[in-house]
């Protein structure tokens, strides 16, 4: 077994497959260490919106940041299936945000107000275009940019493109340890025994605290453990994606309709309750009430690692400069992936990088606001 | 392929694997024909109960029957793992009647009170055997006598068994037309071409009114949709299967709790719908609060077969004496197996039956009521 | 339940979705009835390969129509699409026809020089498109219009898309007879009643042999089953599909492989083999060496309608004008899919129809062969 | 979140959660940590032979102490299911070492002779018992003691009725380090955070090596990846177990028949390739030709935790009195686990125990032979 890398990713999940994939197409040697299988934590549980506006209600770093993450995916289509062969089922149908009371309405016409992006269509308008979401509605925000992609789908492609790039991708391995004998020397200690690199990448999401803590960070990652259920019906139709308070409704291209997700912090179990699918049914209702006829299909839970400002960490060590963090990514890891593979590659490649972005997303942020 | 058989039957289900055992036994030969695959309708959805005395509530000939069938379990258990292998896992734990309301409790306690085989018991008593039924209830109706098995497992032993001492199994063929050439000569027309035998008995649900028509009966055979769900929990404990309102959660001996069914006349769709889920979890919810923190497991569906006066029809066609009938045996199909199989083969093997028996499944009892 | 139509179908695999959705987007009203699940025999084991190059050798009228139907493709995927949200997985990366011997090579360049559309390339060439197609080929024969499609997502999209246009859709229903009442006025008898209607299509596959005879052809359909499996893998390549001996290997664009297929004539059972399993891998290995370290994923069966001369009966019924059948497609019911809807739907609407169609798949061809 | 317990136990697999069990039936309070989910490693691989005959072939301490876990099961059956309602799937039919060669069966005929408890069986009297089994064979070796039972089953029985006696489990947390900070206080460090307690069991099987070093051992534990693969059949008859060449075949309870097992050292990928596949069935034909016409129903893959003398590790650290292993059981893991779970209790609660048992198992003994 090969036992020296240029960089080794902890974490097999979204993030740590993007950084593969942008790191192998470079040439750059790279393991990847996942202690179950590729794609199988908070990913493989994701519906796979590509929500920028739908999700962050600011024009911040943070917004321009999932935006250009957002205007990856076109490109990333097409790159993707040629490396790999495997489509990432992207779909830009766009989103209803959904005003089911008067507040809601005046908040969200706020919103299209400030934004060139989206319009607010009234209930009649949302219904010609939408004839399955609720009639009693007060209207709703178009957002036609935000599309999705299939999580599963996407994270094959990038794990599949690096490991054809030449990326080593080592499943069912714990870590558990990251050793620093020299600024560009680390050991990262596994089940399957020590591996050698340059440099370390701490991608695995929920899972990512200890390392923040025992490479000296102070830093908190809880997890948000989100129920999610599958739904069909040939007799329902759904072309743009519903959202509202939370909640969301995903056509996707197979035919199902993804329907979550709850929010149950600091819970570590992985399977959906009864507790949480019938509270996820009363949510949806309201906006979608021909959810009662569609057949259900199957149910599923994921853990979505948050911090405390619910921005990612993604960004160097404030005093270990070959050692990163990509992790956080709460409700938008599949939107910032192929964003946040780059921004990793750019700093591990010493690229020129928008100080905002460093800024926005460095690690020792909430350590300043805490002290 | 072998085309002459003394005796054909028409499905796969739980009804046409018995009577195939029981005749393959005497070393009749036996063709089973089955449109899907053995044990795929409402013997693949049912729950399993062994439930005499909570689906049945007078002592006539039909609970005399049931309760002749659950006995049948005792041996039929042992003698079925000796000639397939298969074990049906059948668990005898007894059930609960639970009563939520005054009335419930009084029509309870004038049921043990008839009954030499079931309790009164108070809530204390309940919560102290079974700490995990809401501790609300005003008491339970304990049967003892009530269990369990596995309706796939039951329905593999079966047929497995029959396969074994030389019945034919074939699947995915359709049987279009039962036509009788002489008193005992019958060409079944199917799909995989045409089978000649001596006698016909019509076992397929849901699917078998069409030939009652077919056969010069004017009955009807109604699907009455059920919908179910499974759910897990190391930390809910439950010994006996709970009953209300005709809904149960039965404890599987594989760690999962059975929780069923809904009831939808008419409709041949196969999956259980979010409205029938949700409507399931909110009558389970008051006996069973626990239910909540259950891992929601999967869901599923399927077409119980229901006569007008809702008993089986088990015997001869009126006018034709080799012509059998065992279908209509809605809700009670898995507890009504044995004891269906063994009256079919009496009846082809021209041996004595309990008069009261033929009087009450007999096939055109309804047609006559309807003069 | 509405008990009257325009066209009943019989069947509801991917030749009754497609001329469902044919004749429901011309607002013709329409009843497909499906025993099973709509898209559960043949078509739900189906590669879904769109090989018409591949499979037809001959340049003749059945040809012909393969390309055509072929061409549909290009269109239907977004108009699918838009009717129904369901993407029909289409990949155009083409297809090798590989020669492992002197003999087969000699034959696929015949093949090539013959035609505008298929190259002859050496085994250097294929390798260097293909490096994991096995290096000690003699050549392939390159067809690059050879694609393929999802089955269960294209008859996904014909039904839902139908059934949103106005057709209905009733599963788990047996057809048992299809009665004449006067030239336009039948009856269909099922498991769910009678229905009535002004014309039939006979769609069912496999269990179409029943109709043929039912309605008075002599024809005979016989089931061949086909044995699959698929595999995956992050270190194996592969662009083009691999046909080679009857089998091949296409590669889907959710990143597996499919493997198919054996041939299993007069078998109804349809489930795999460990025979026809271990059979497959034998047969494939030499040509797709890399097969060995793929990881199994899983395998399955279907059942095959297959003709006396190989080609589908696509027309009326010889001496009742207002009766189909569009059955015996054996391997290639997905690729003559498109087609065929837009067959019936012509002969239903009395439009003008090429005549080497009608005469390559009228119903009674094989008839008089007999005579 | 309660952070101080008695015993913390690393690993939730087979062996974790017998001990958890043992534990808790004596009011010790326990933490048992799982990084993936209960039951998922080895543990849901293992085909559930309790084959101490067969696999084990010297009347050894190792041997006494497998016939000693053997026949707890006796017992634990039943003690299982009124704690937790799960039934082990306990079958007790006996197996077969097959012999095919001359030299194969003058080697099983010597293991016959030297026992009181195995007997060597004619080919007739094979064939005469189960005529499934080849008939080409010289022999077998007939073990009636060596019986079978569902892992997952029995490992859902451990952990569930552990959890209802008091003690706490906790999924997809990942355990990075033990500290020690006195002779009875260690720190786990975990994903979840710190845990504290008076003892440690390292219990997670391939994935322990890692801790035995961390804790100042040398030891080595390899993974040796097993695949199997289920198959079923209406026409096979199997009651005993075959077993040849390290490879088996287990006719399951439900009707299954397992065929196992693959061994692939140091590959810590958990799914079976098509070459393993292909091999387990080409091992497994000449003892039982019917695999031929079985169904094929899945395959799967475990790694099977090896040390360097195939004995597992059962004991405390040589110089730390409250830290104690039990892992590196093997091939034996279900049959050894109900006496590990016996042995550790035992030494936690410093009651007497076999010294042959703890010479056997002790953690330094491959240490001294080193050195």
């Amino acid at each position: 077994m090969k036992r020296h890398f240029d960089v080794a990713i902890v974490g097999g999940g979204i993030i740590g497959s993007s950084i593969a994939y942008y790191l192998a197409k470079e040439g750059i040697s790279v393991l990847m260490l996942e202690r179950d299988k590729v794609a199988s934590g908070a990913t493989s549980a994701a519906a796979g919106m590509l929500g920028a506006q739908a999700e962050l209600e600011e024009n911040d770093a943070f917004f321009r940041f999932a935006k250009e993450s957002q205007t990856q995916y076109v490109s990333l289509n097409e790159e993707l299936r040629k490396h790999s062969g495997v489509d990432i089922q992207l779909v830009n149908n766009g989103m209803y945000k959904v005003a089911l009371t008067d507040n809601e309405a005046v908040s969200l016409k706020q919103m299209a107000a400030a934004s060139i992006e989206m319009d607010w269509h009234s209930r009649d308008e949302v219904n010609f275009l939408e004839p399955h979401i609720a009639n009693n509605i007060k209207g709703g925000l178009h957002i036609p940019s935000d599309g999705h992609v299939s999580p599963i789908h996407l994270c094959t492609a990038f794990s599949k493109s690096a490991s054809l790039l030449g990326a080593s991708l080592l499943e069912h391995t714990s870590v558990h340890a990251v050793e620093r004998n020299s600024p560009s020397d680390y050991t990262v200690k596994t089940s399957a025994g020590d591996f050698h690199c340059q440099s370390v990448v701490i991608t695995n999401g929920t899972w990512s605290g200890y390392f923040l803590n025992q490479l000296g960070l102070d830093n908190d990652i809880v997890p948000v453990k989100g129920e999610c259920l599958s739904v069909t019906s040939r007799e329902v139709y759904l072309s743009s994606t519903i959202f509202h308070n939370h909640c969301y409704v995903v056509p996707k291209g197979d035919g199902r309709f993804v329907v979550g997700a709850t929010m149950v912090p600091d819970d570590w179990s992985m399977q959906p309750t009864v507790g949480g699918i019938h509270s996820l049914i009363e949510k949806i209702r309201p906006v979608f009430p021909k959810i009662d006829s569609c057949n259900f299909q199957e149910s599923w839970a994921g853990l979505r690692p948050q911090t405390r400002d619910g921005r990612p960490y993604i960004g160097r060590h404030p005093s270990d400069e070959n050692l990163y963090f990509a992790t956080g990514h709460y409700r938008n890891g599949i939107l910032l992936a192929p964003q946040t593979g780059i921004l990793i590659r750019d700093l591990i490649m010493k690229k020129r990088i928008k100080s905002e972005y460093i800024e926005a997303f460095r690690v020792d942020r909430l350590l300043e606001v805490k002290a």
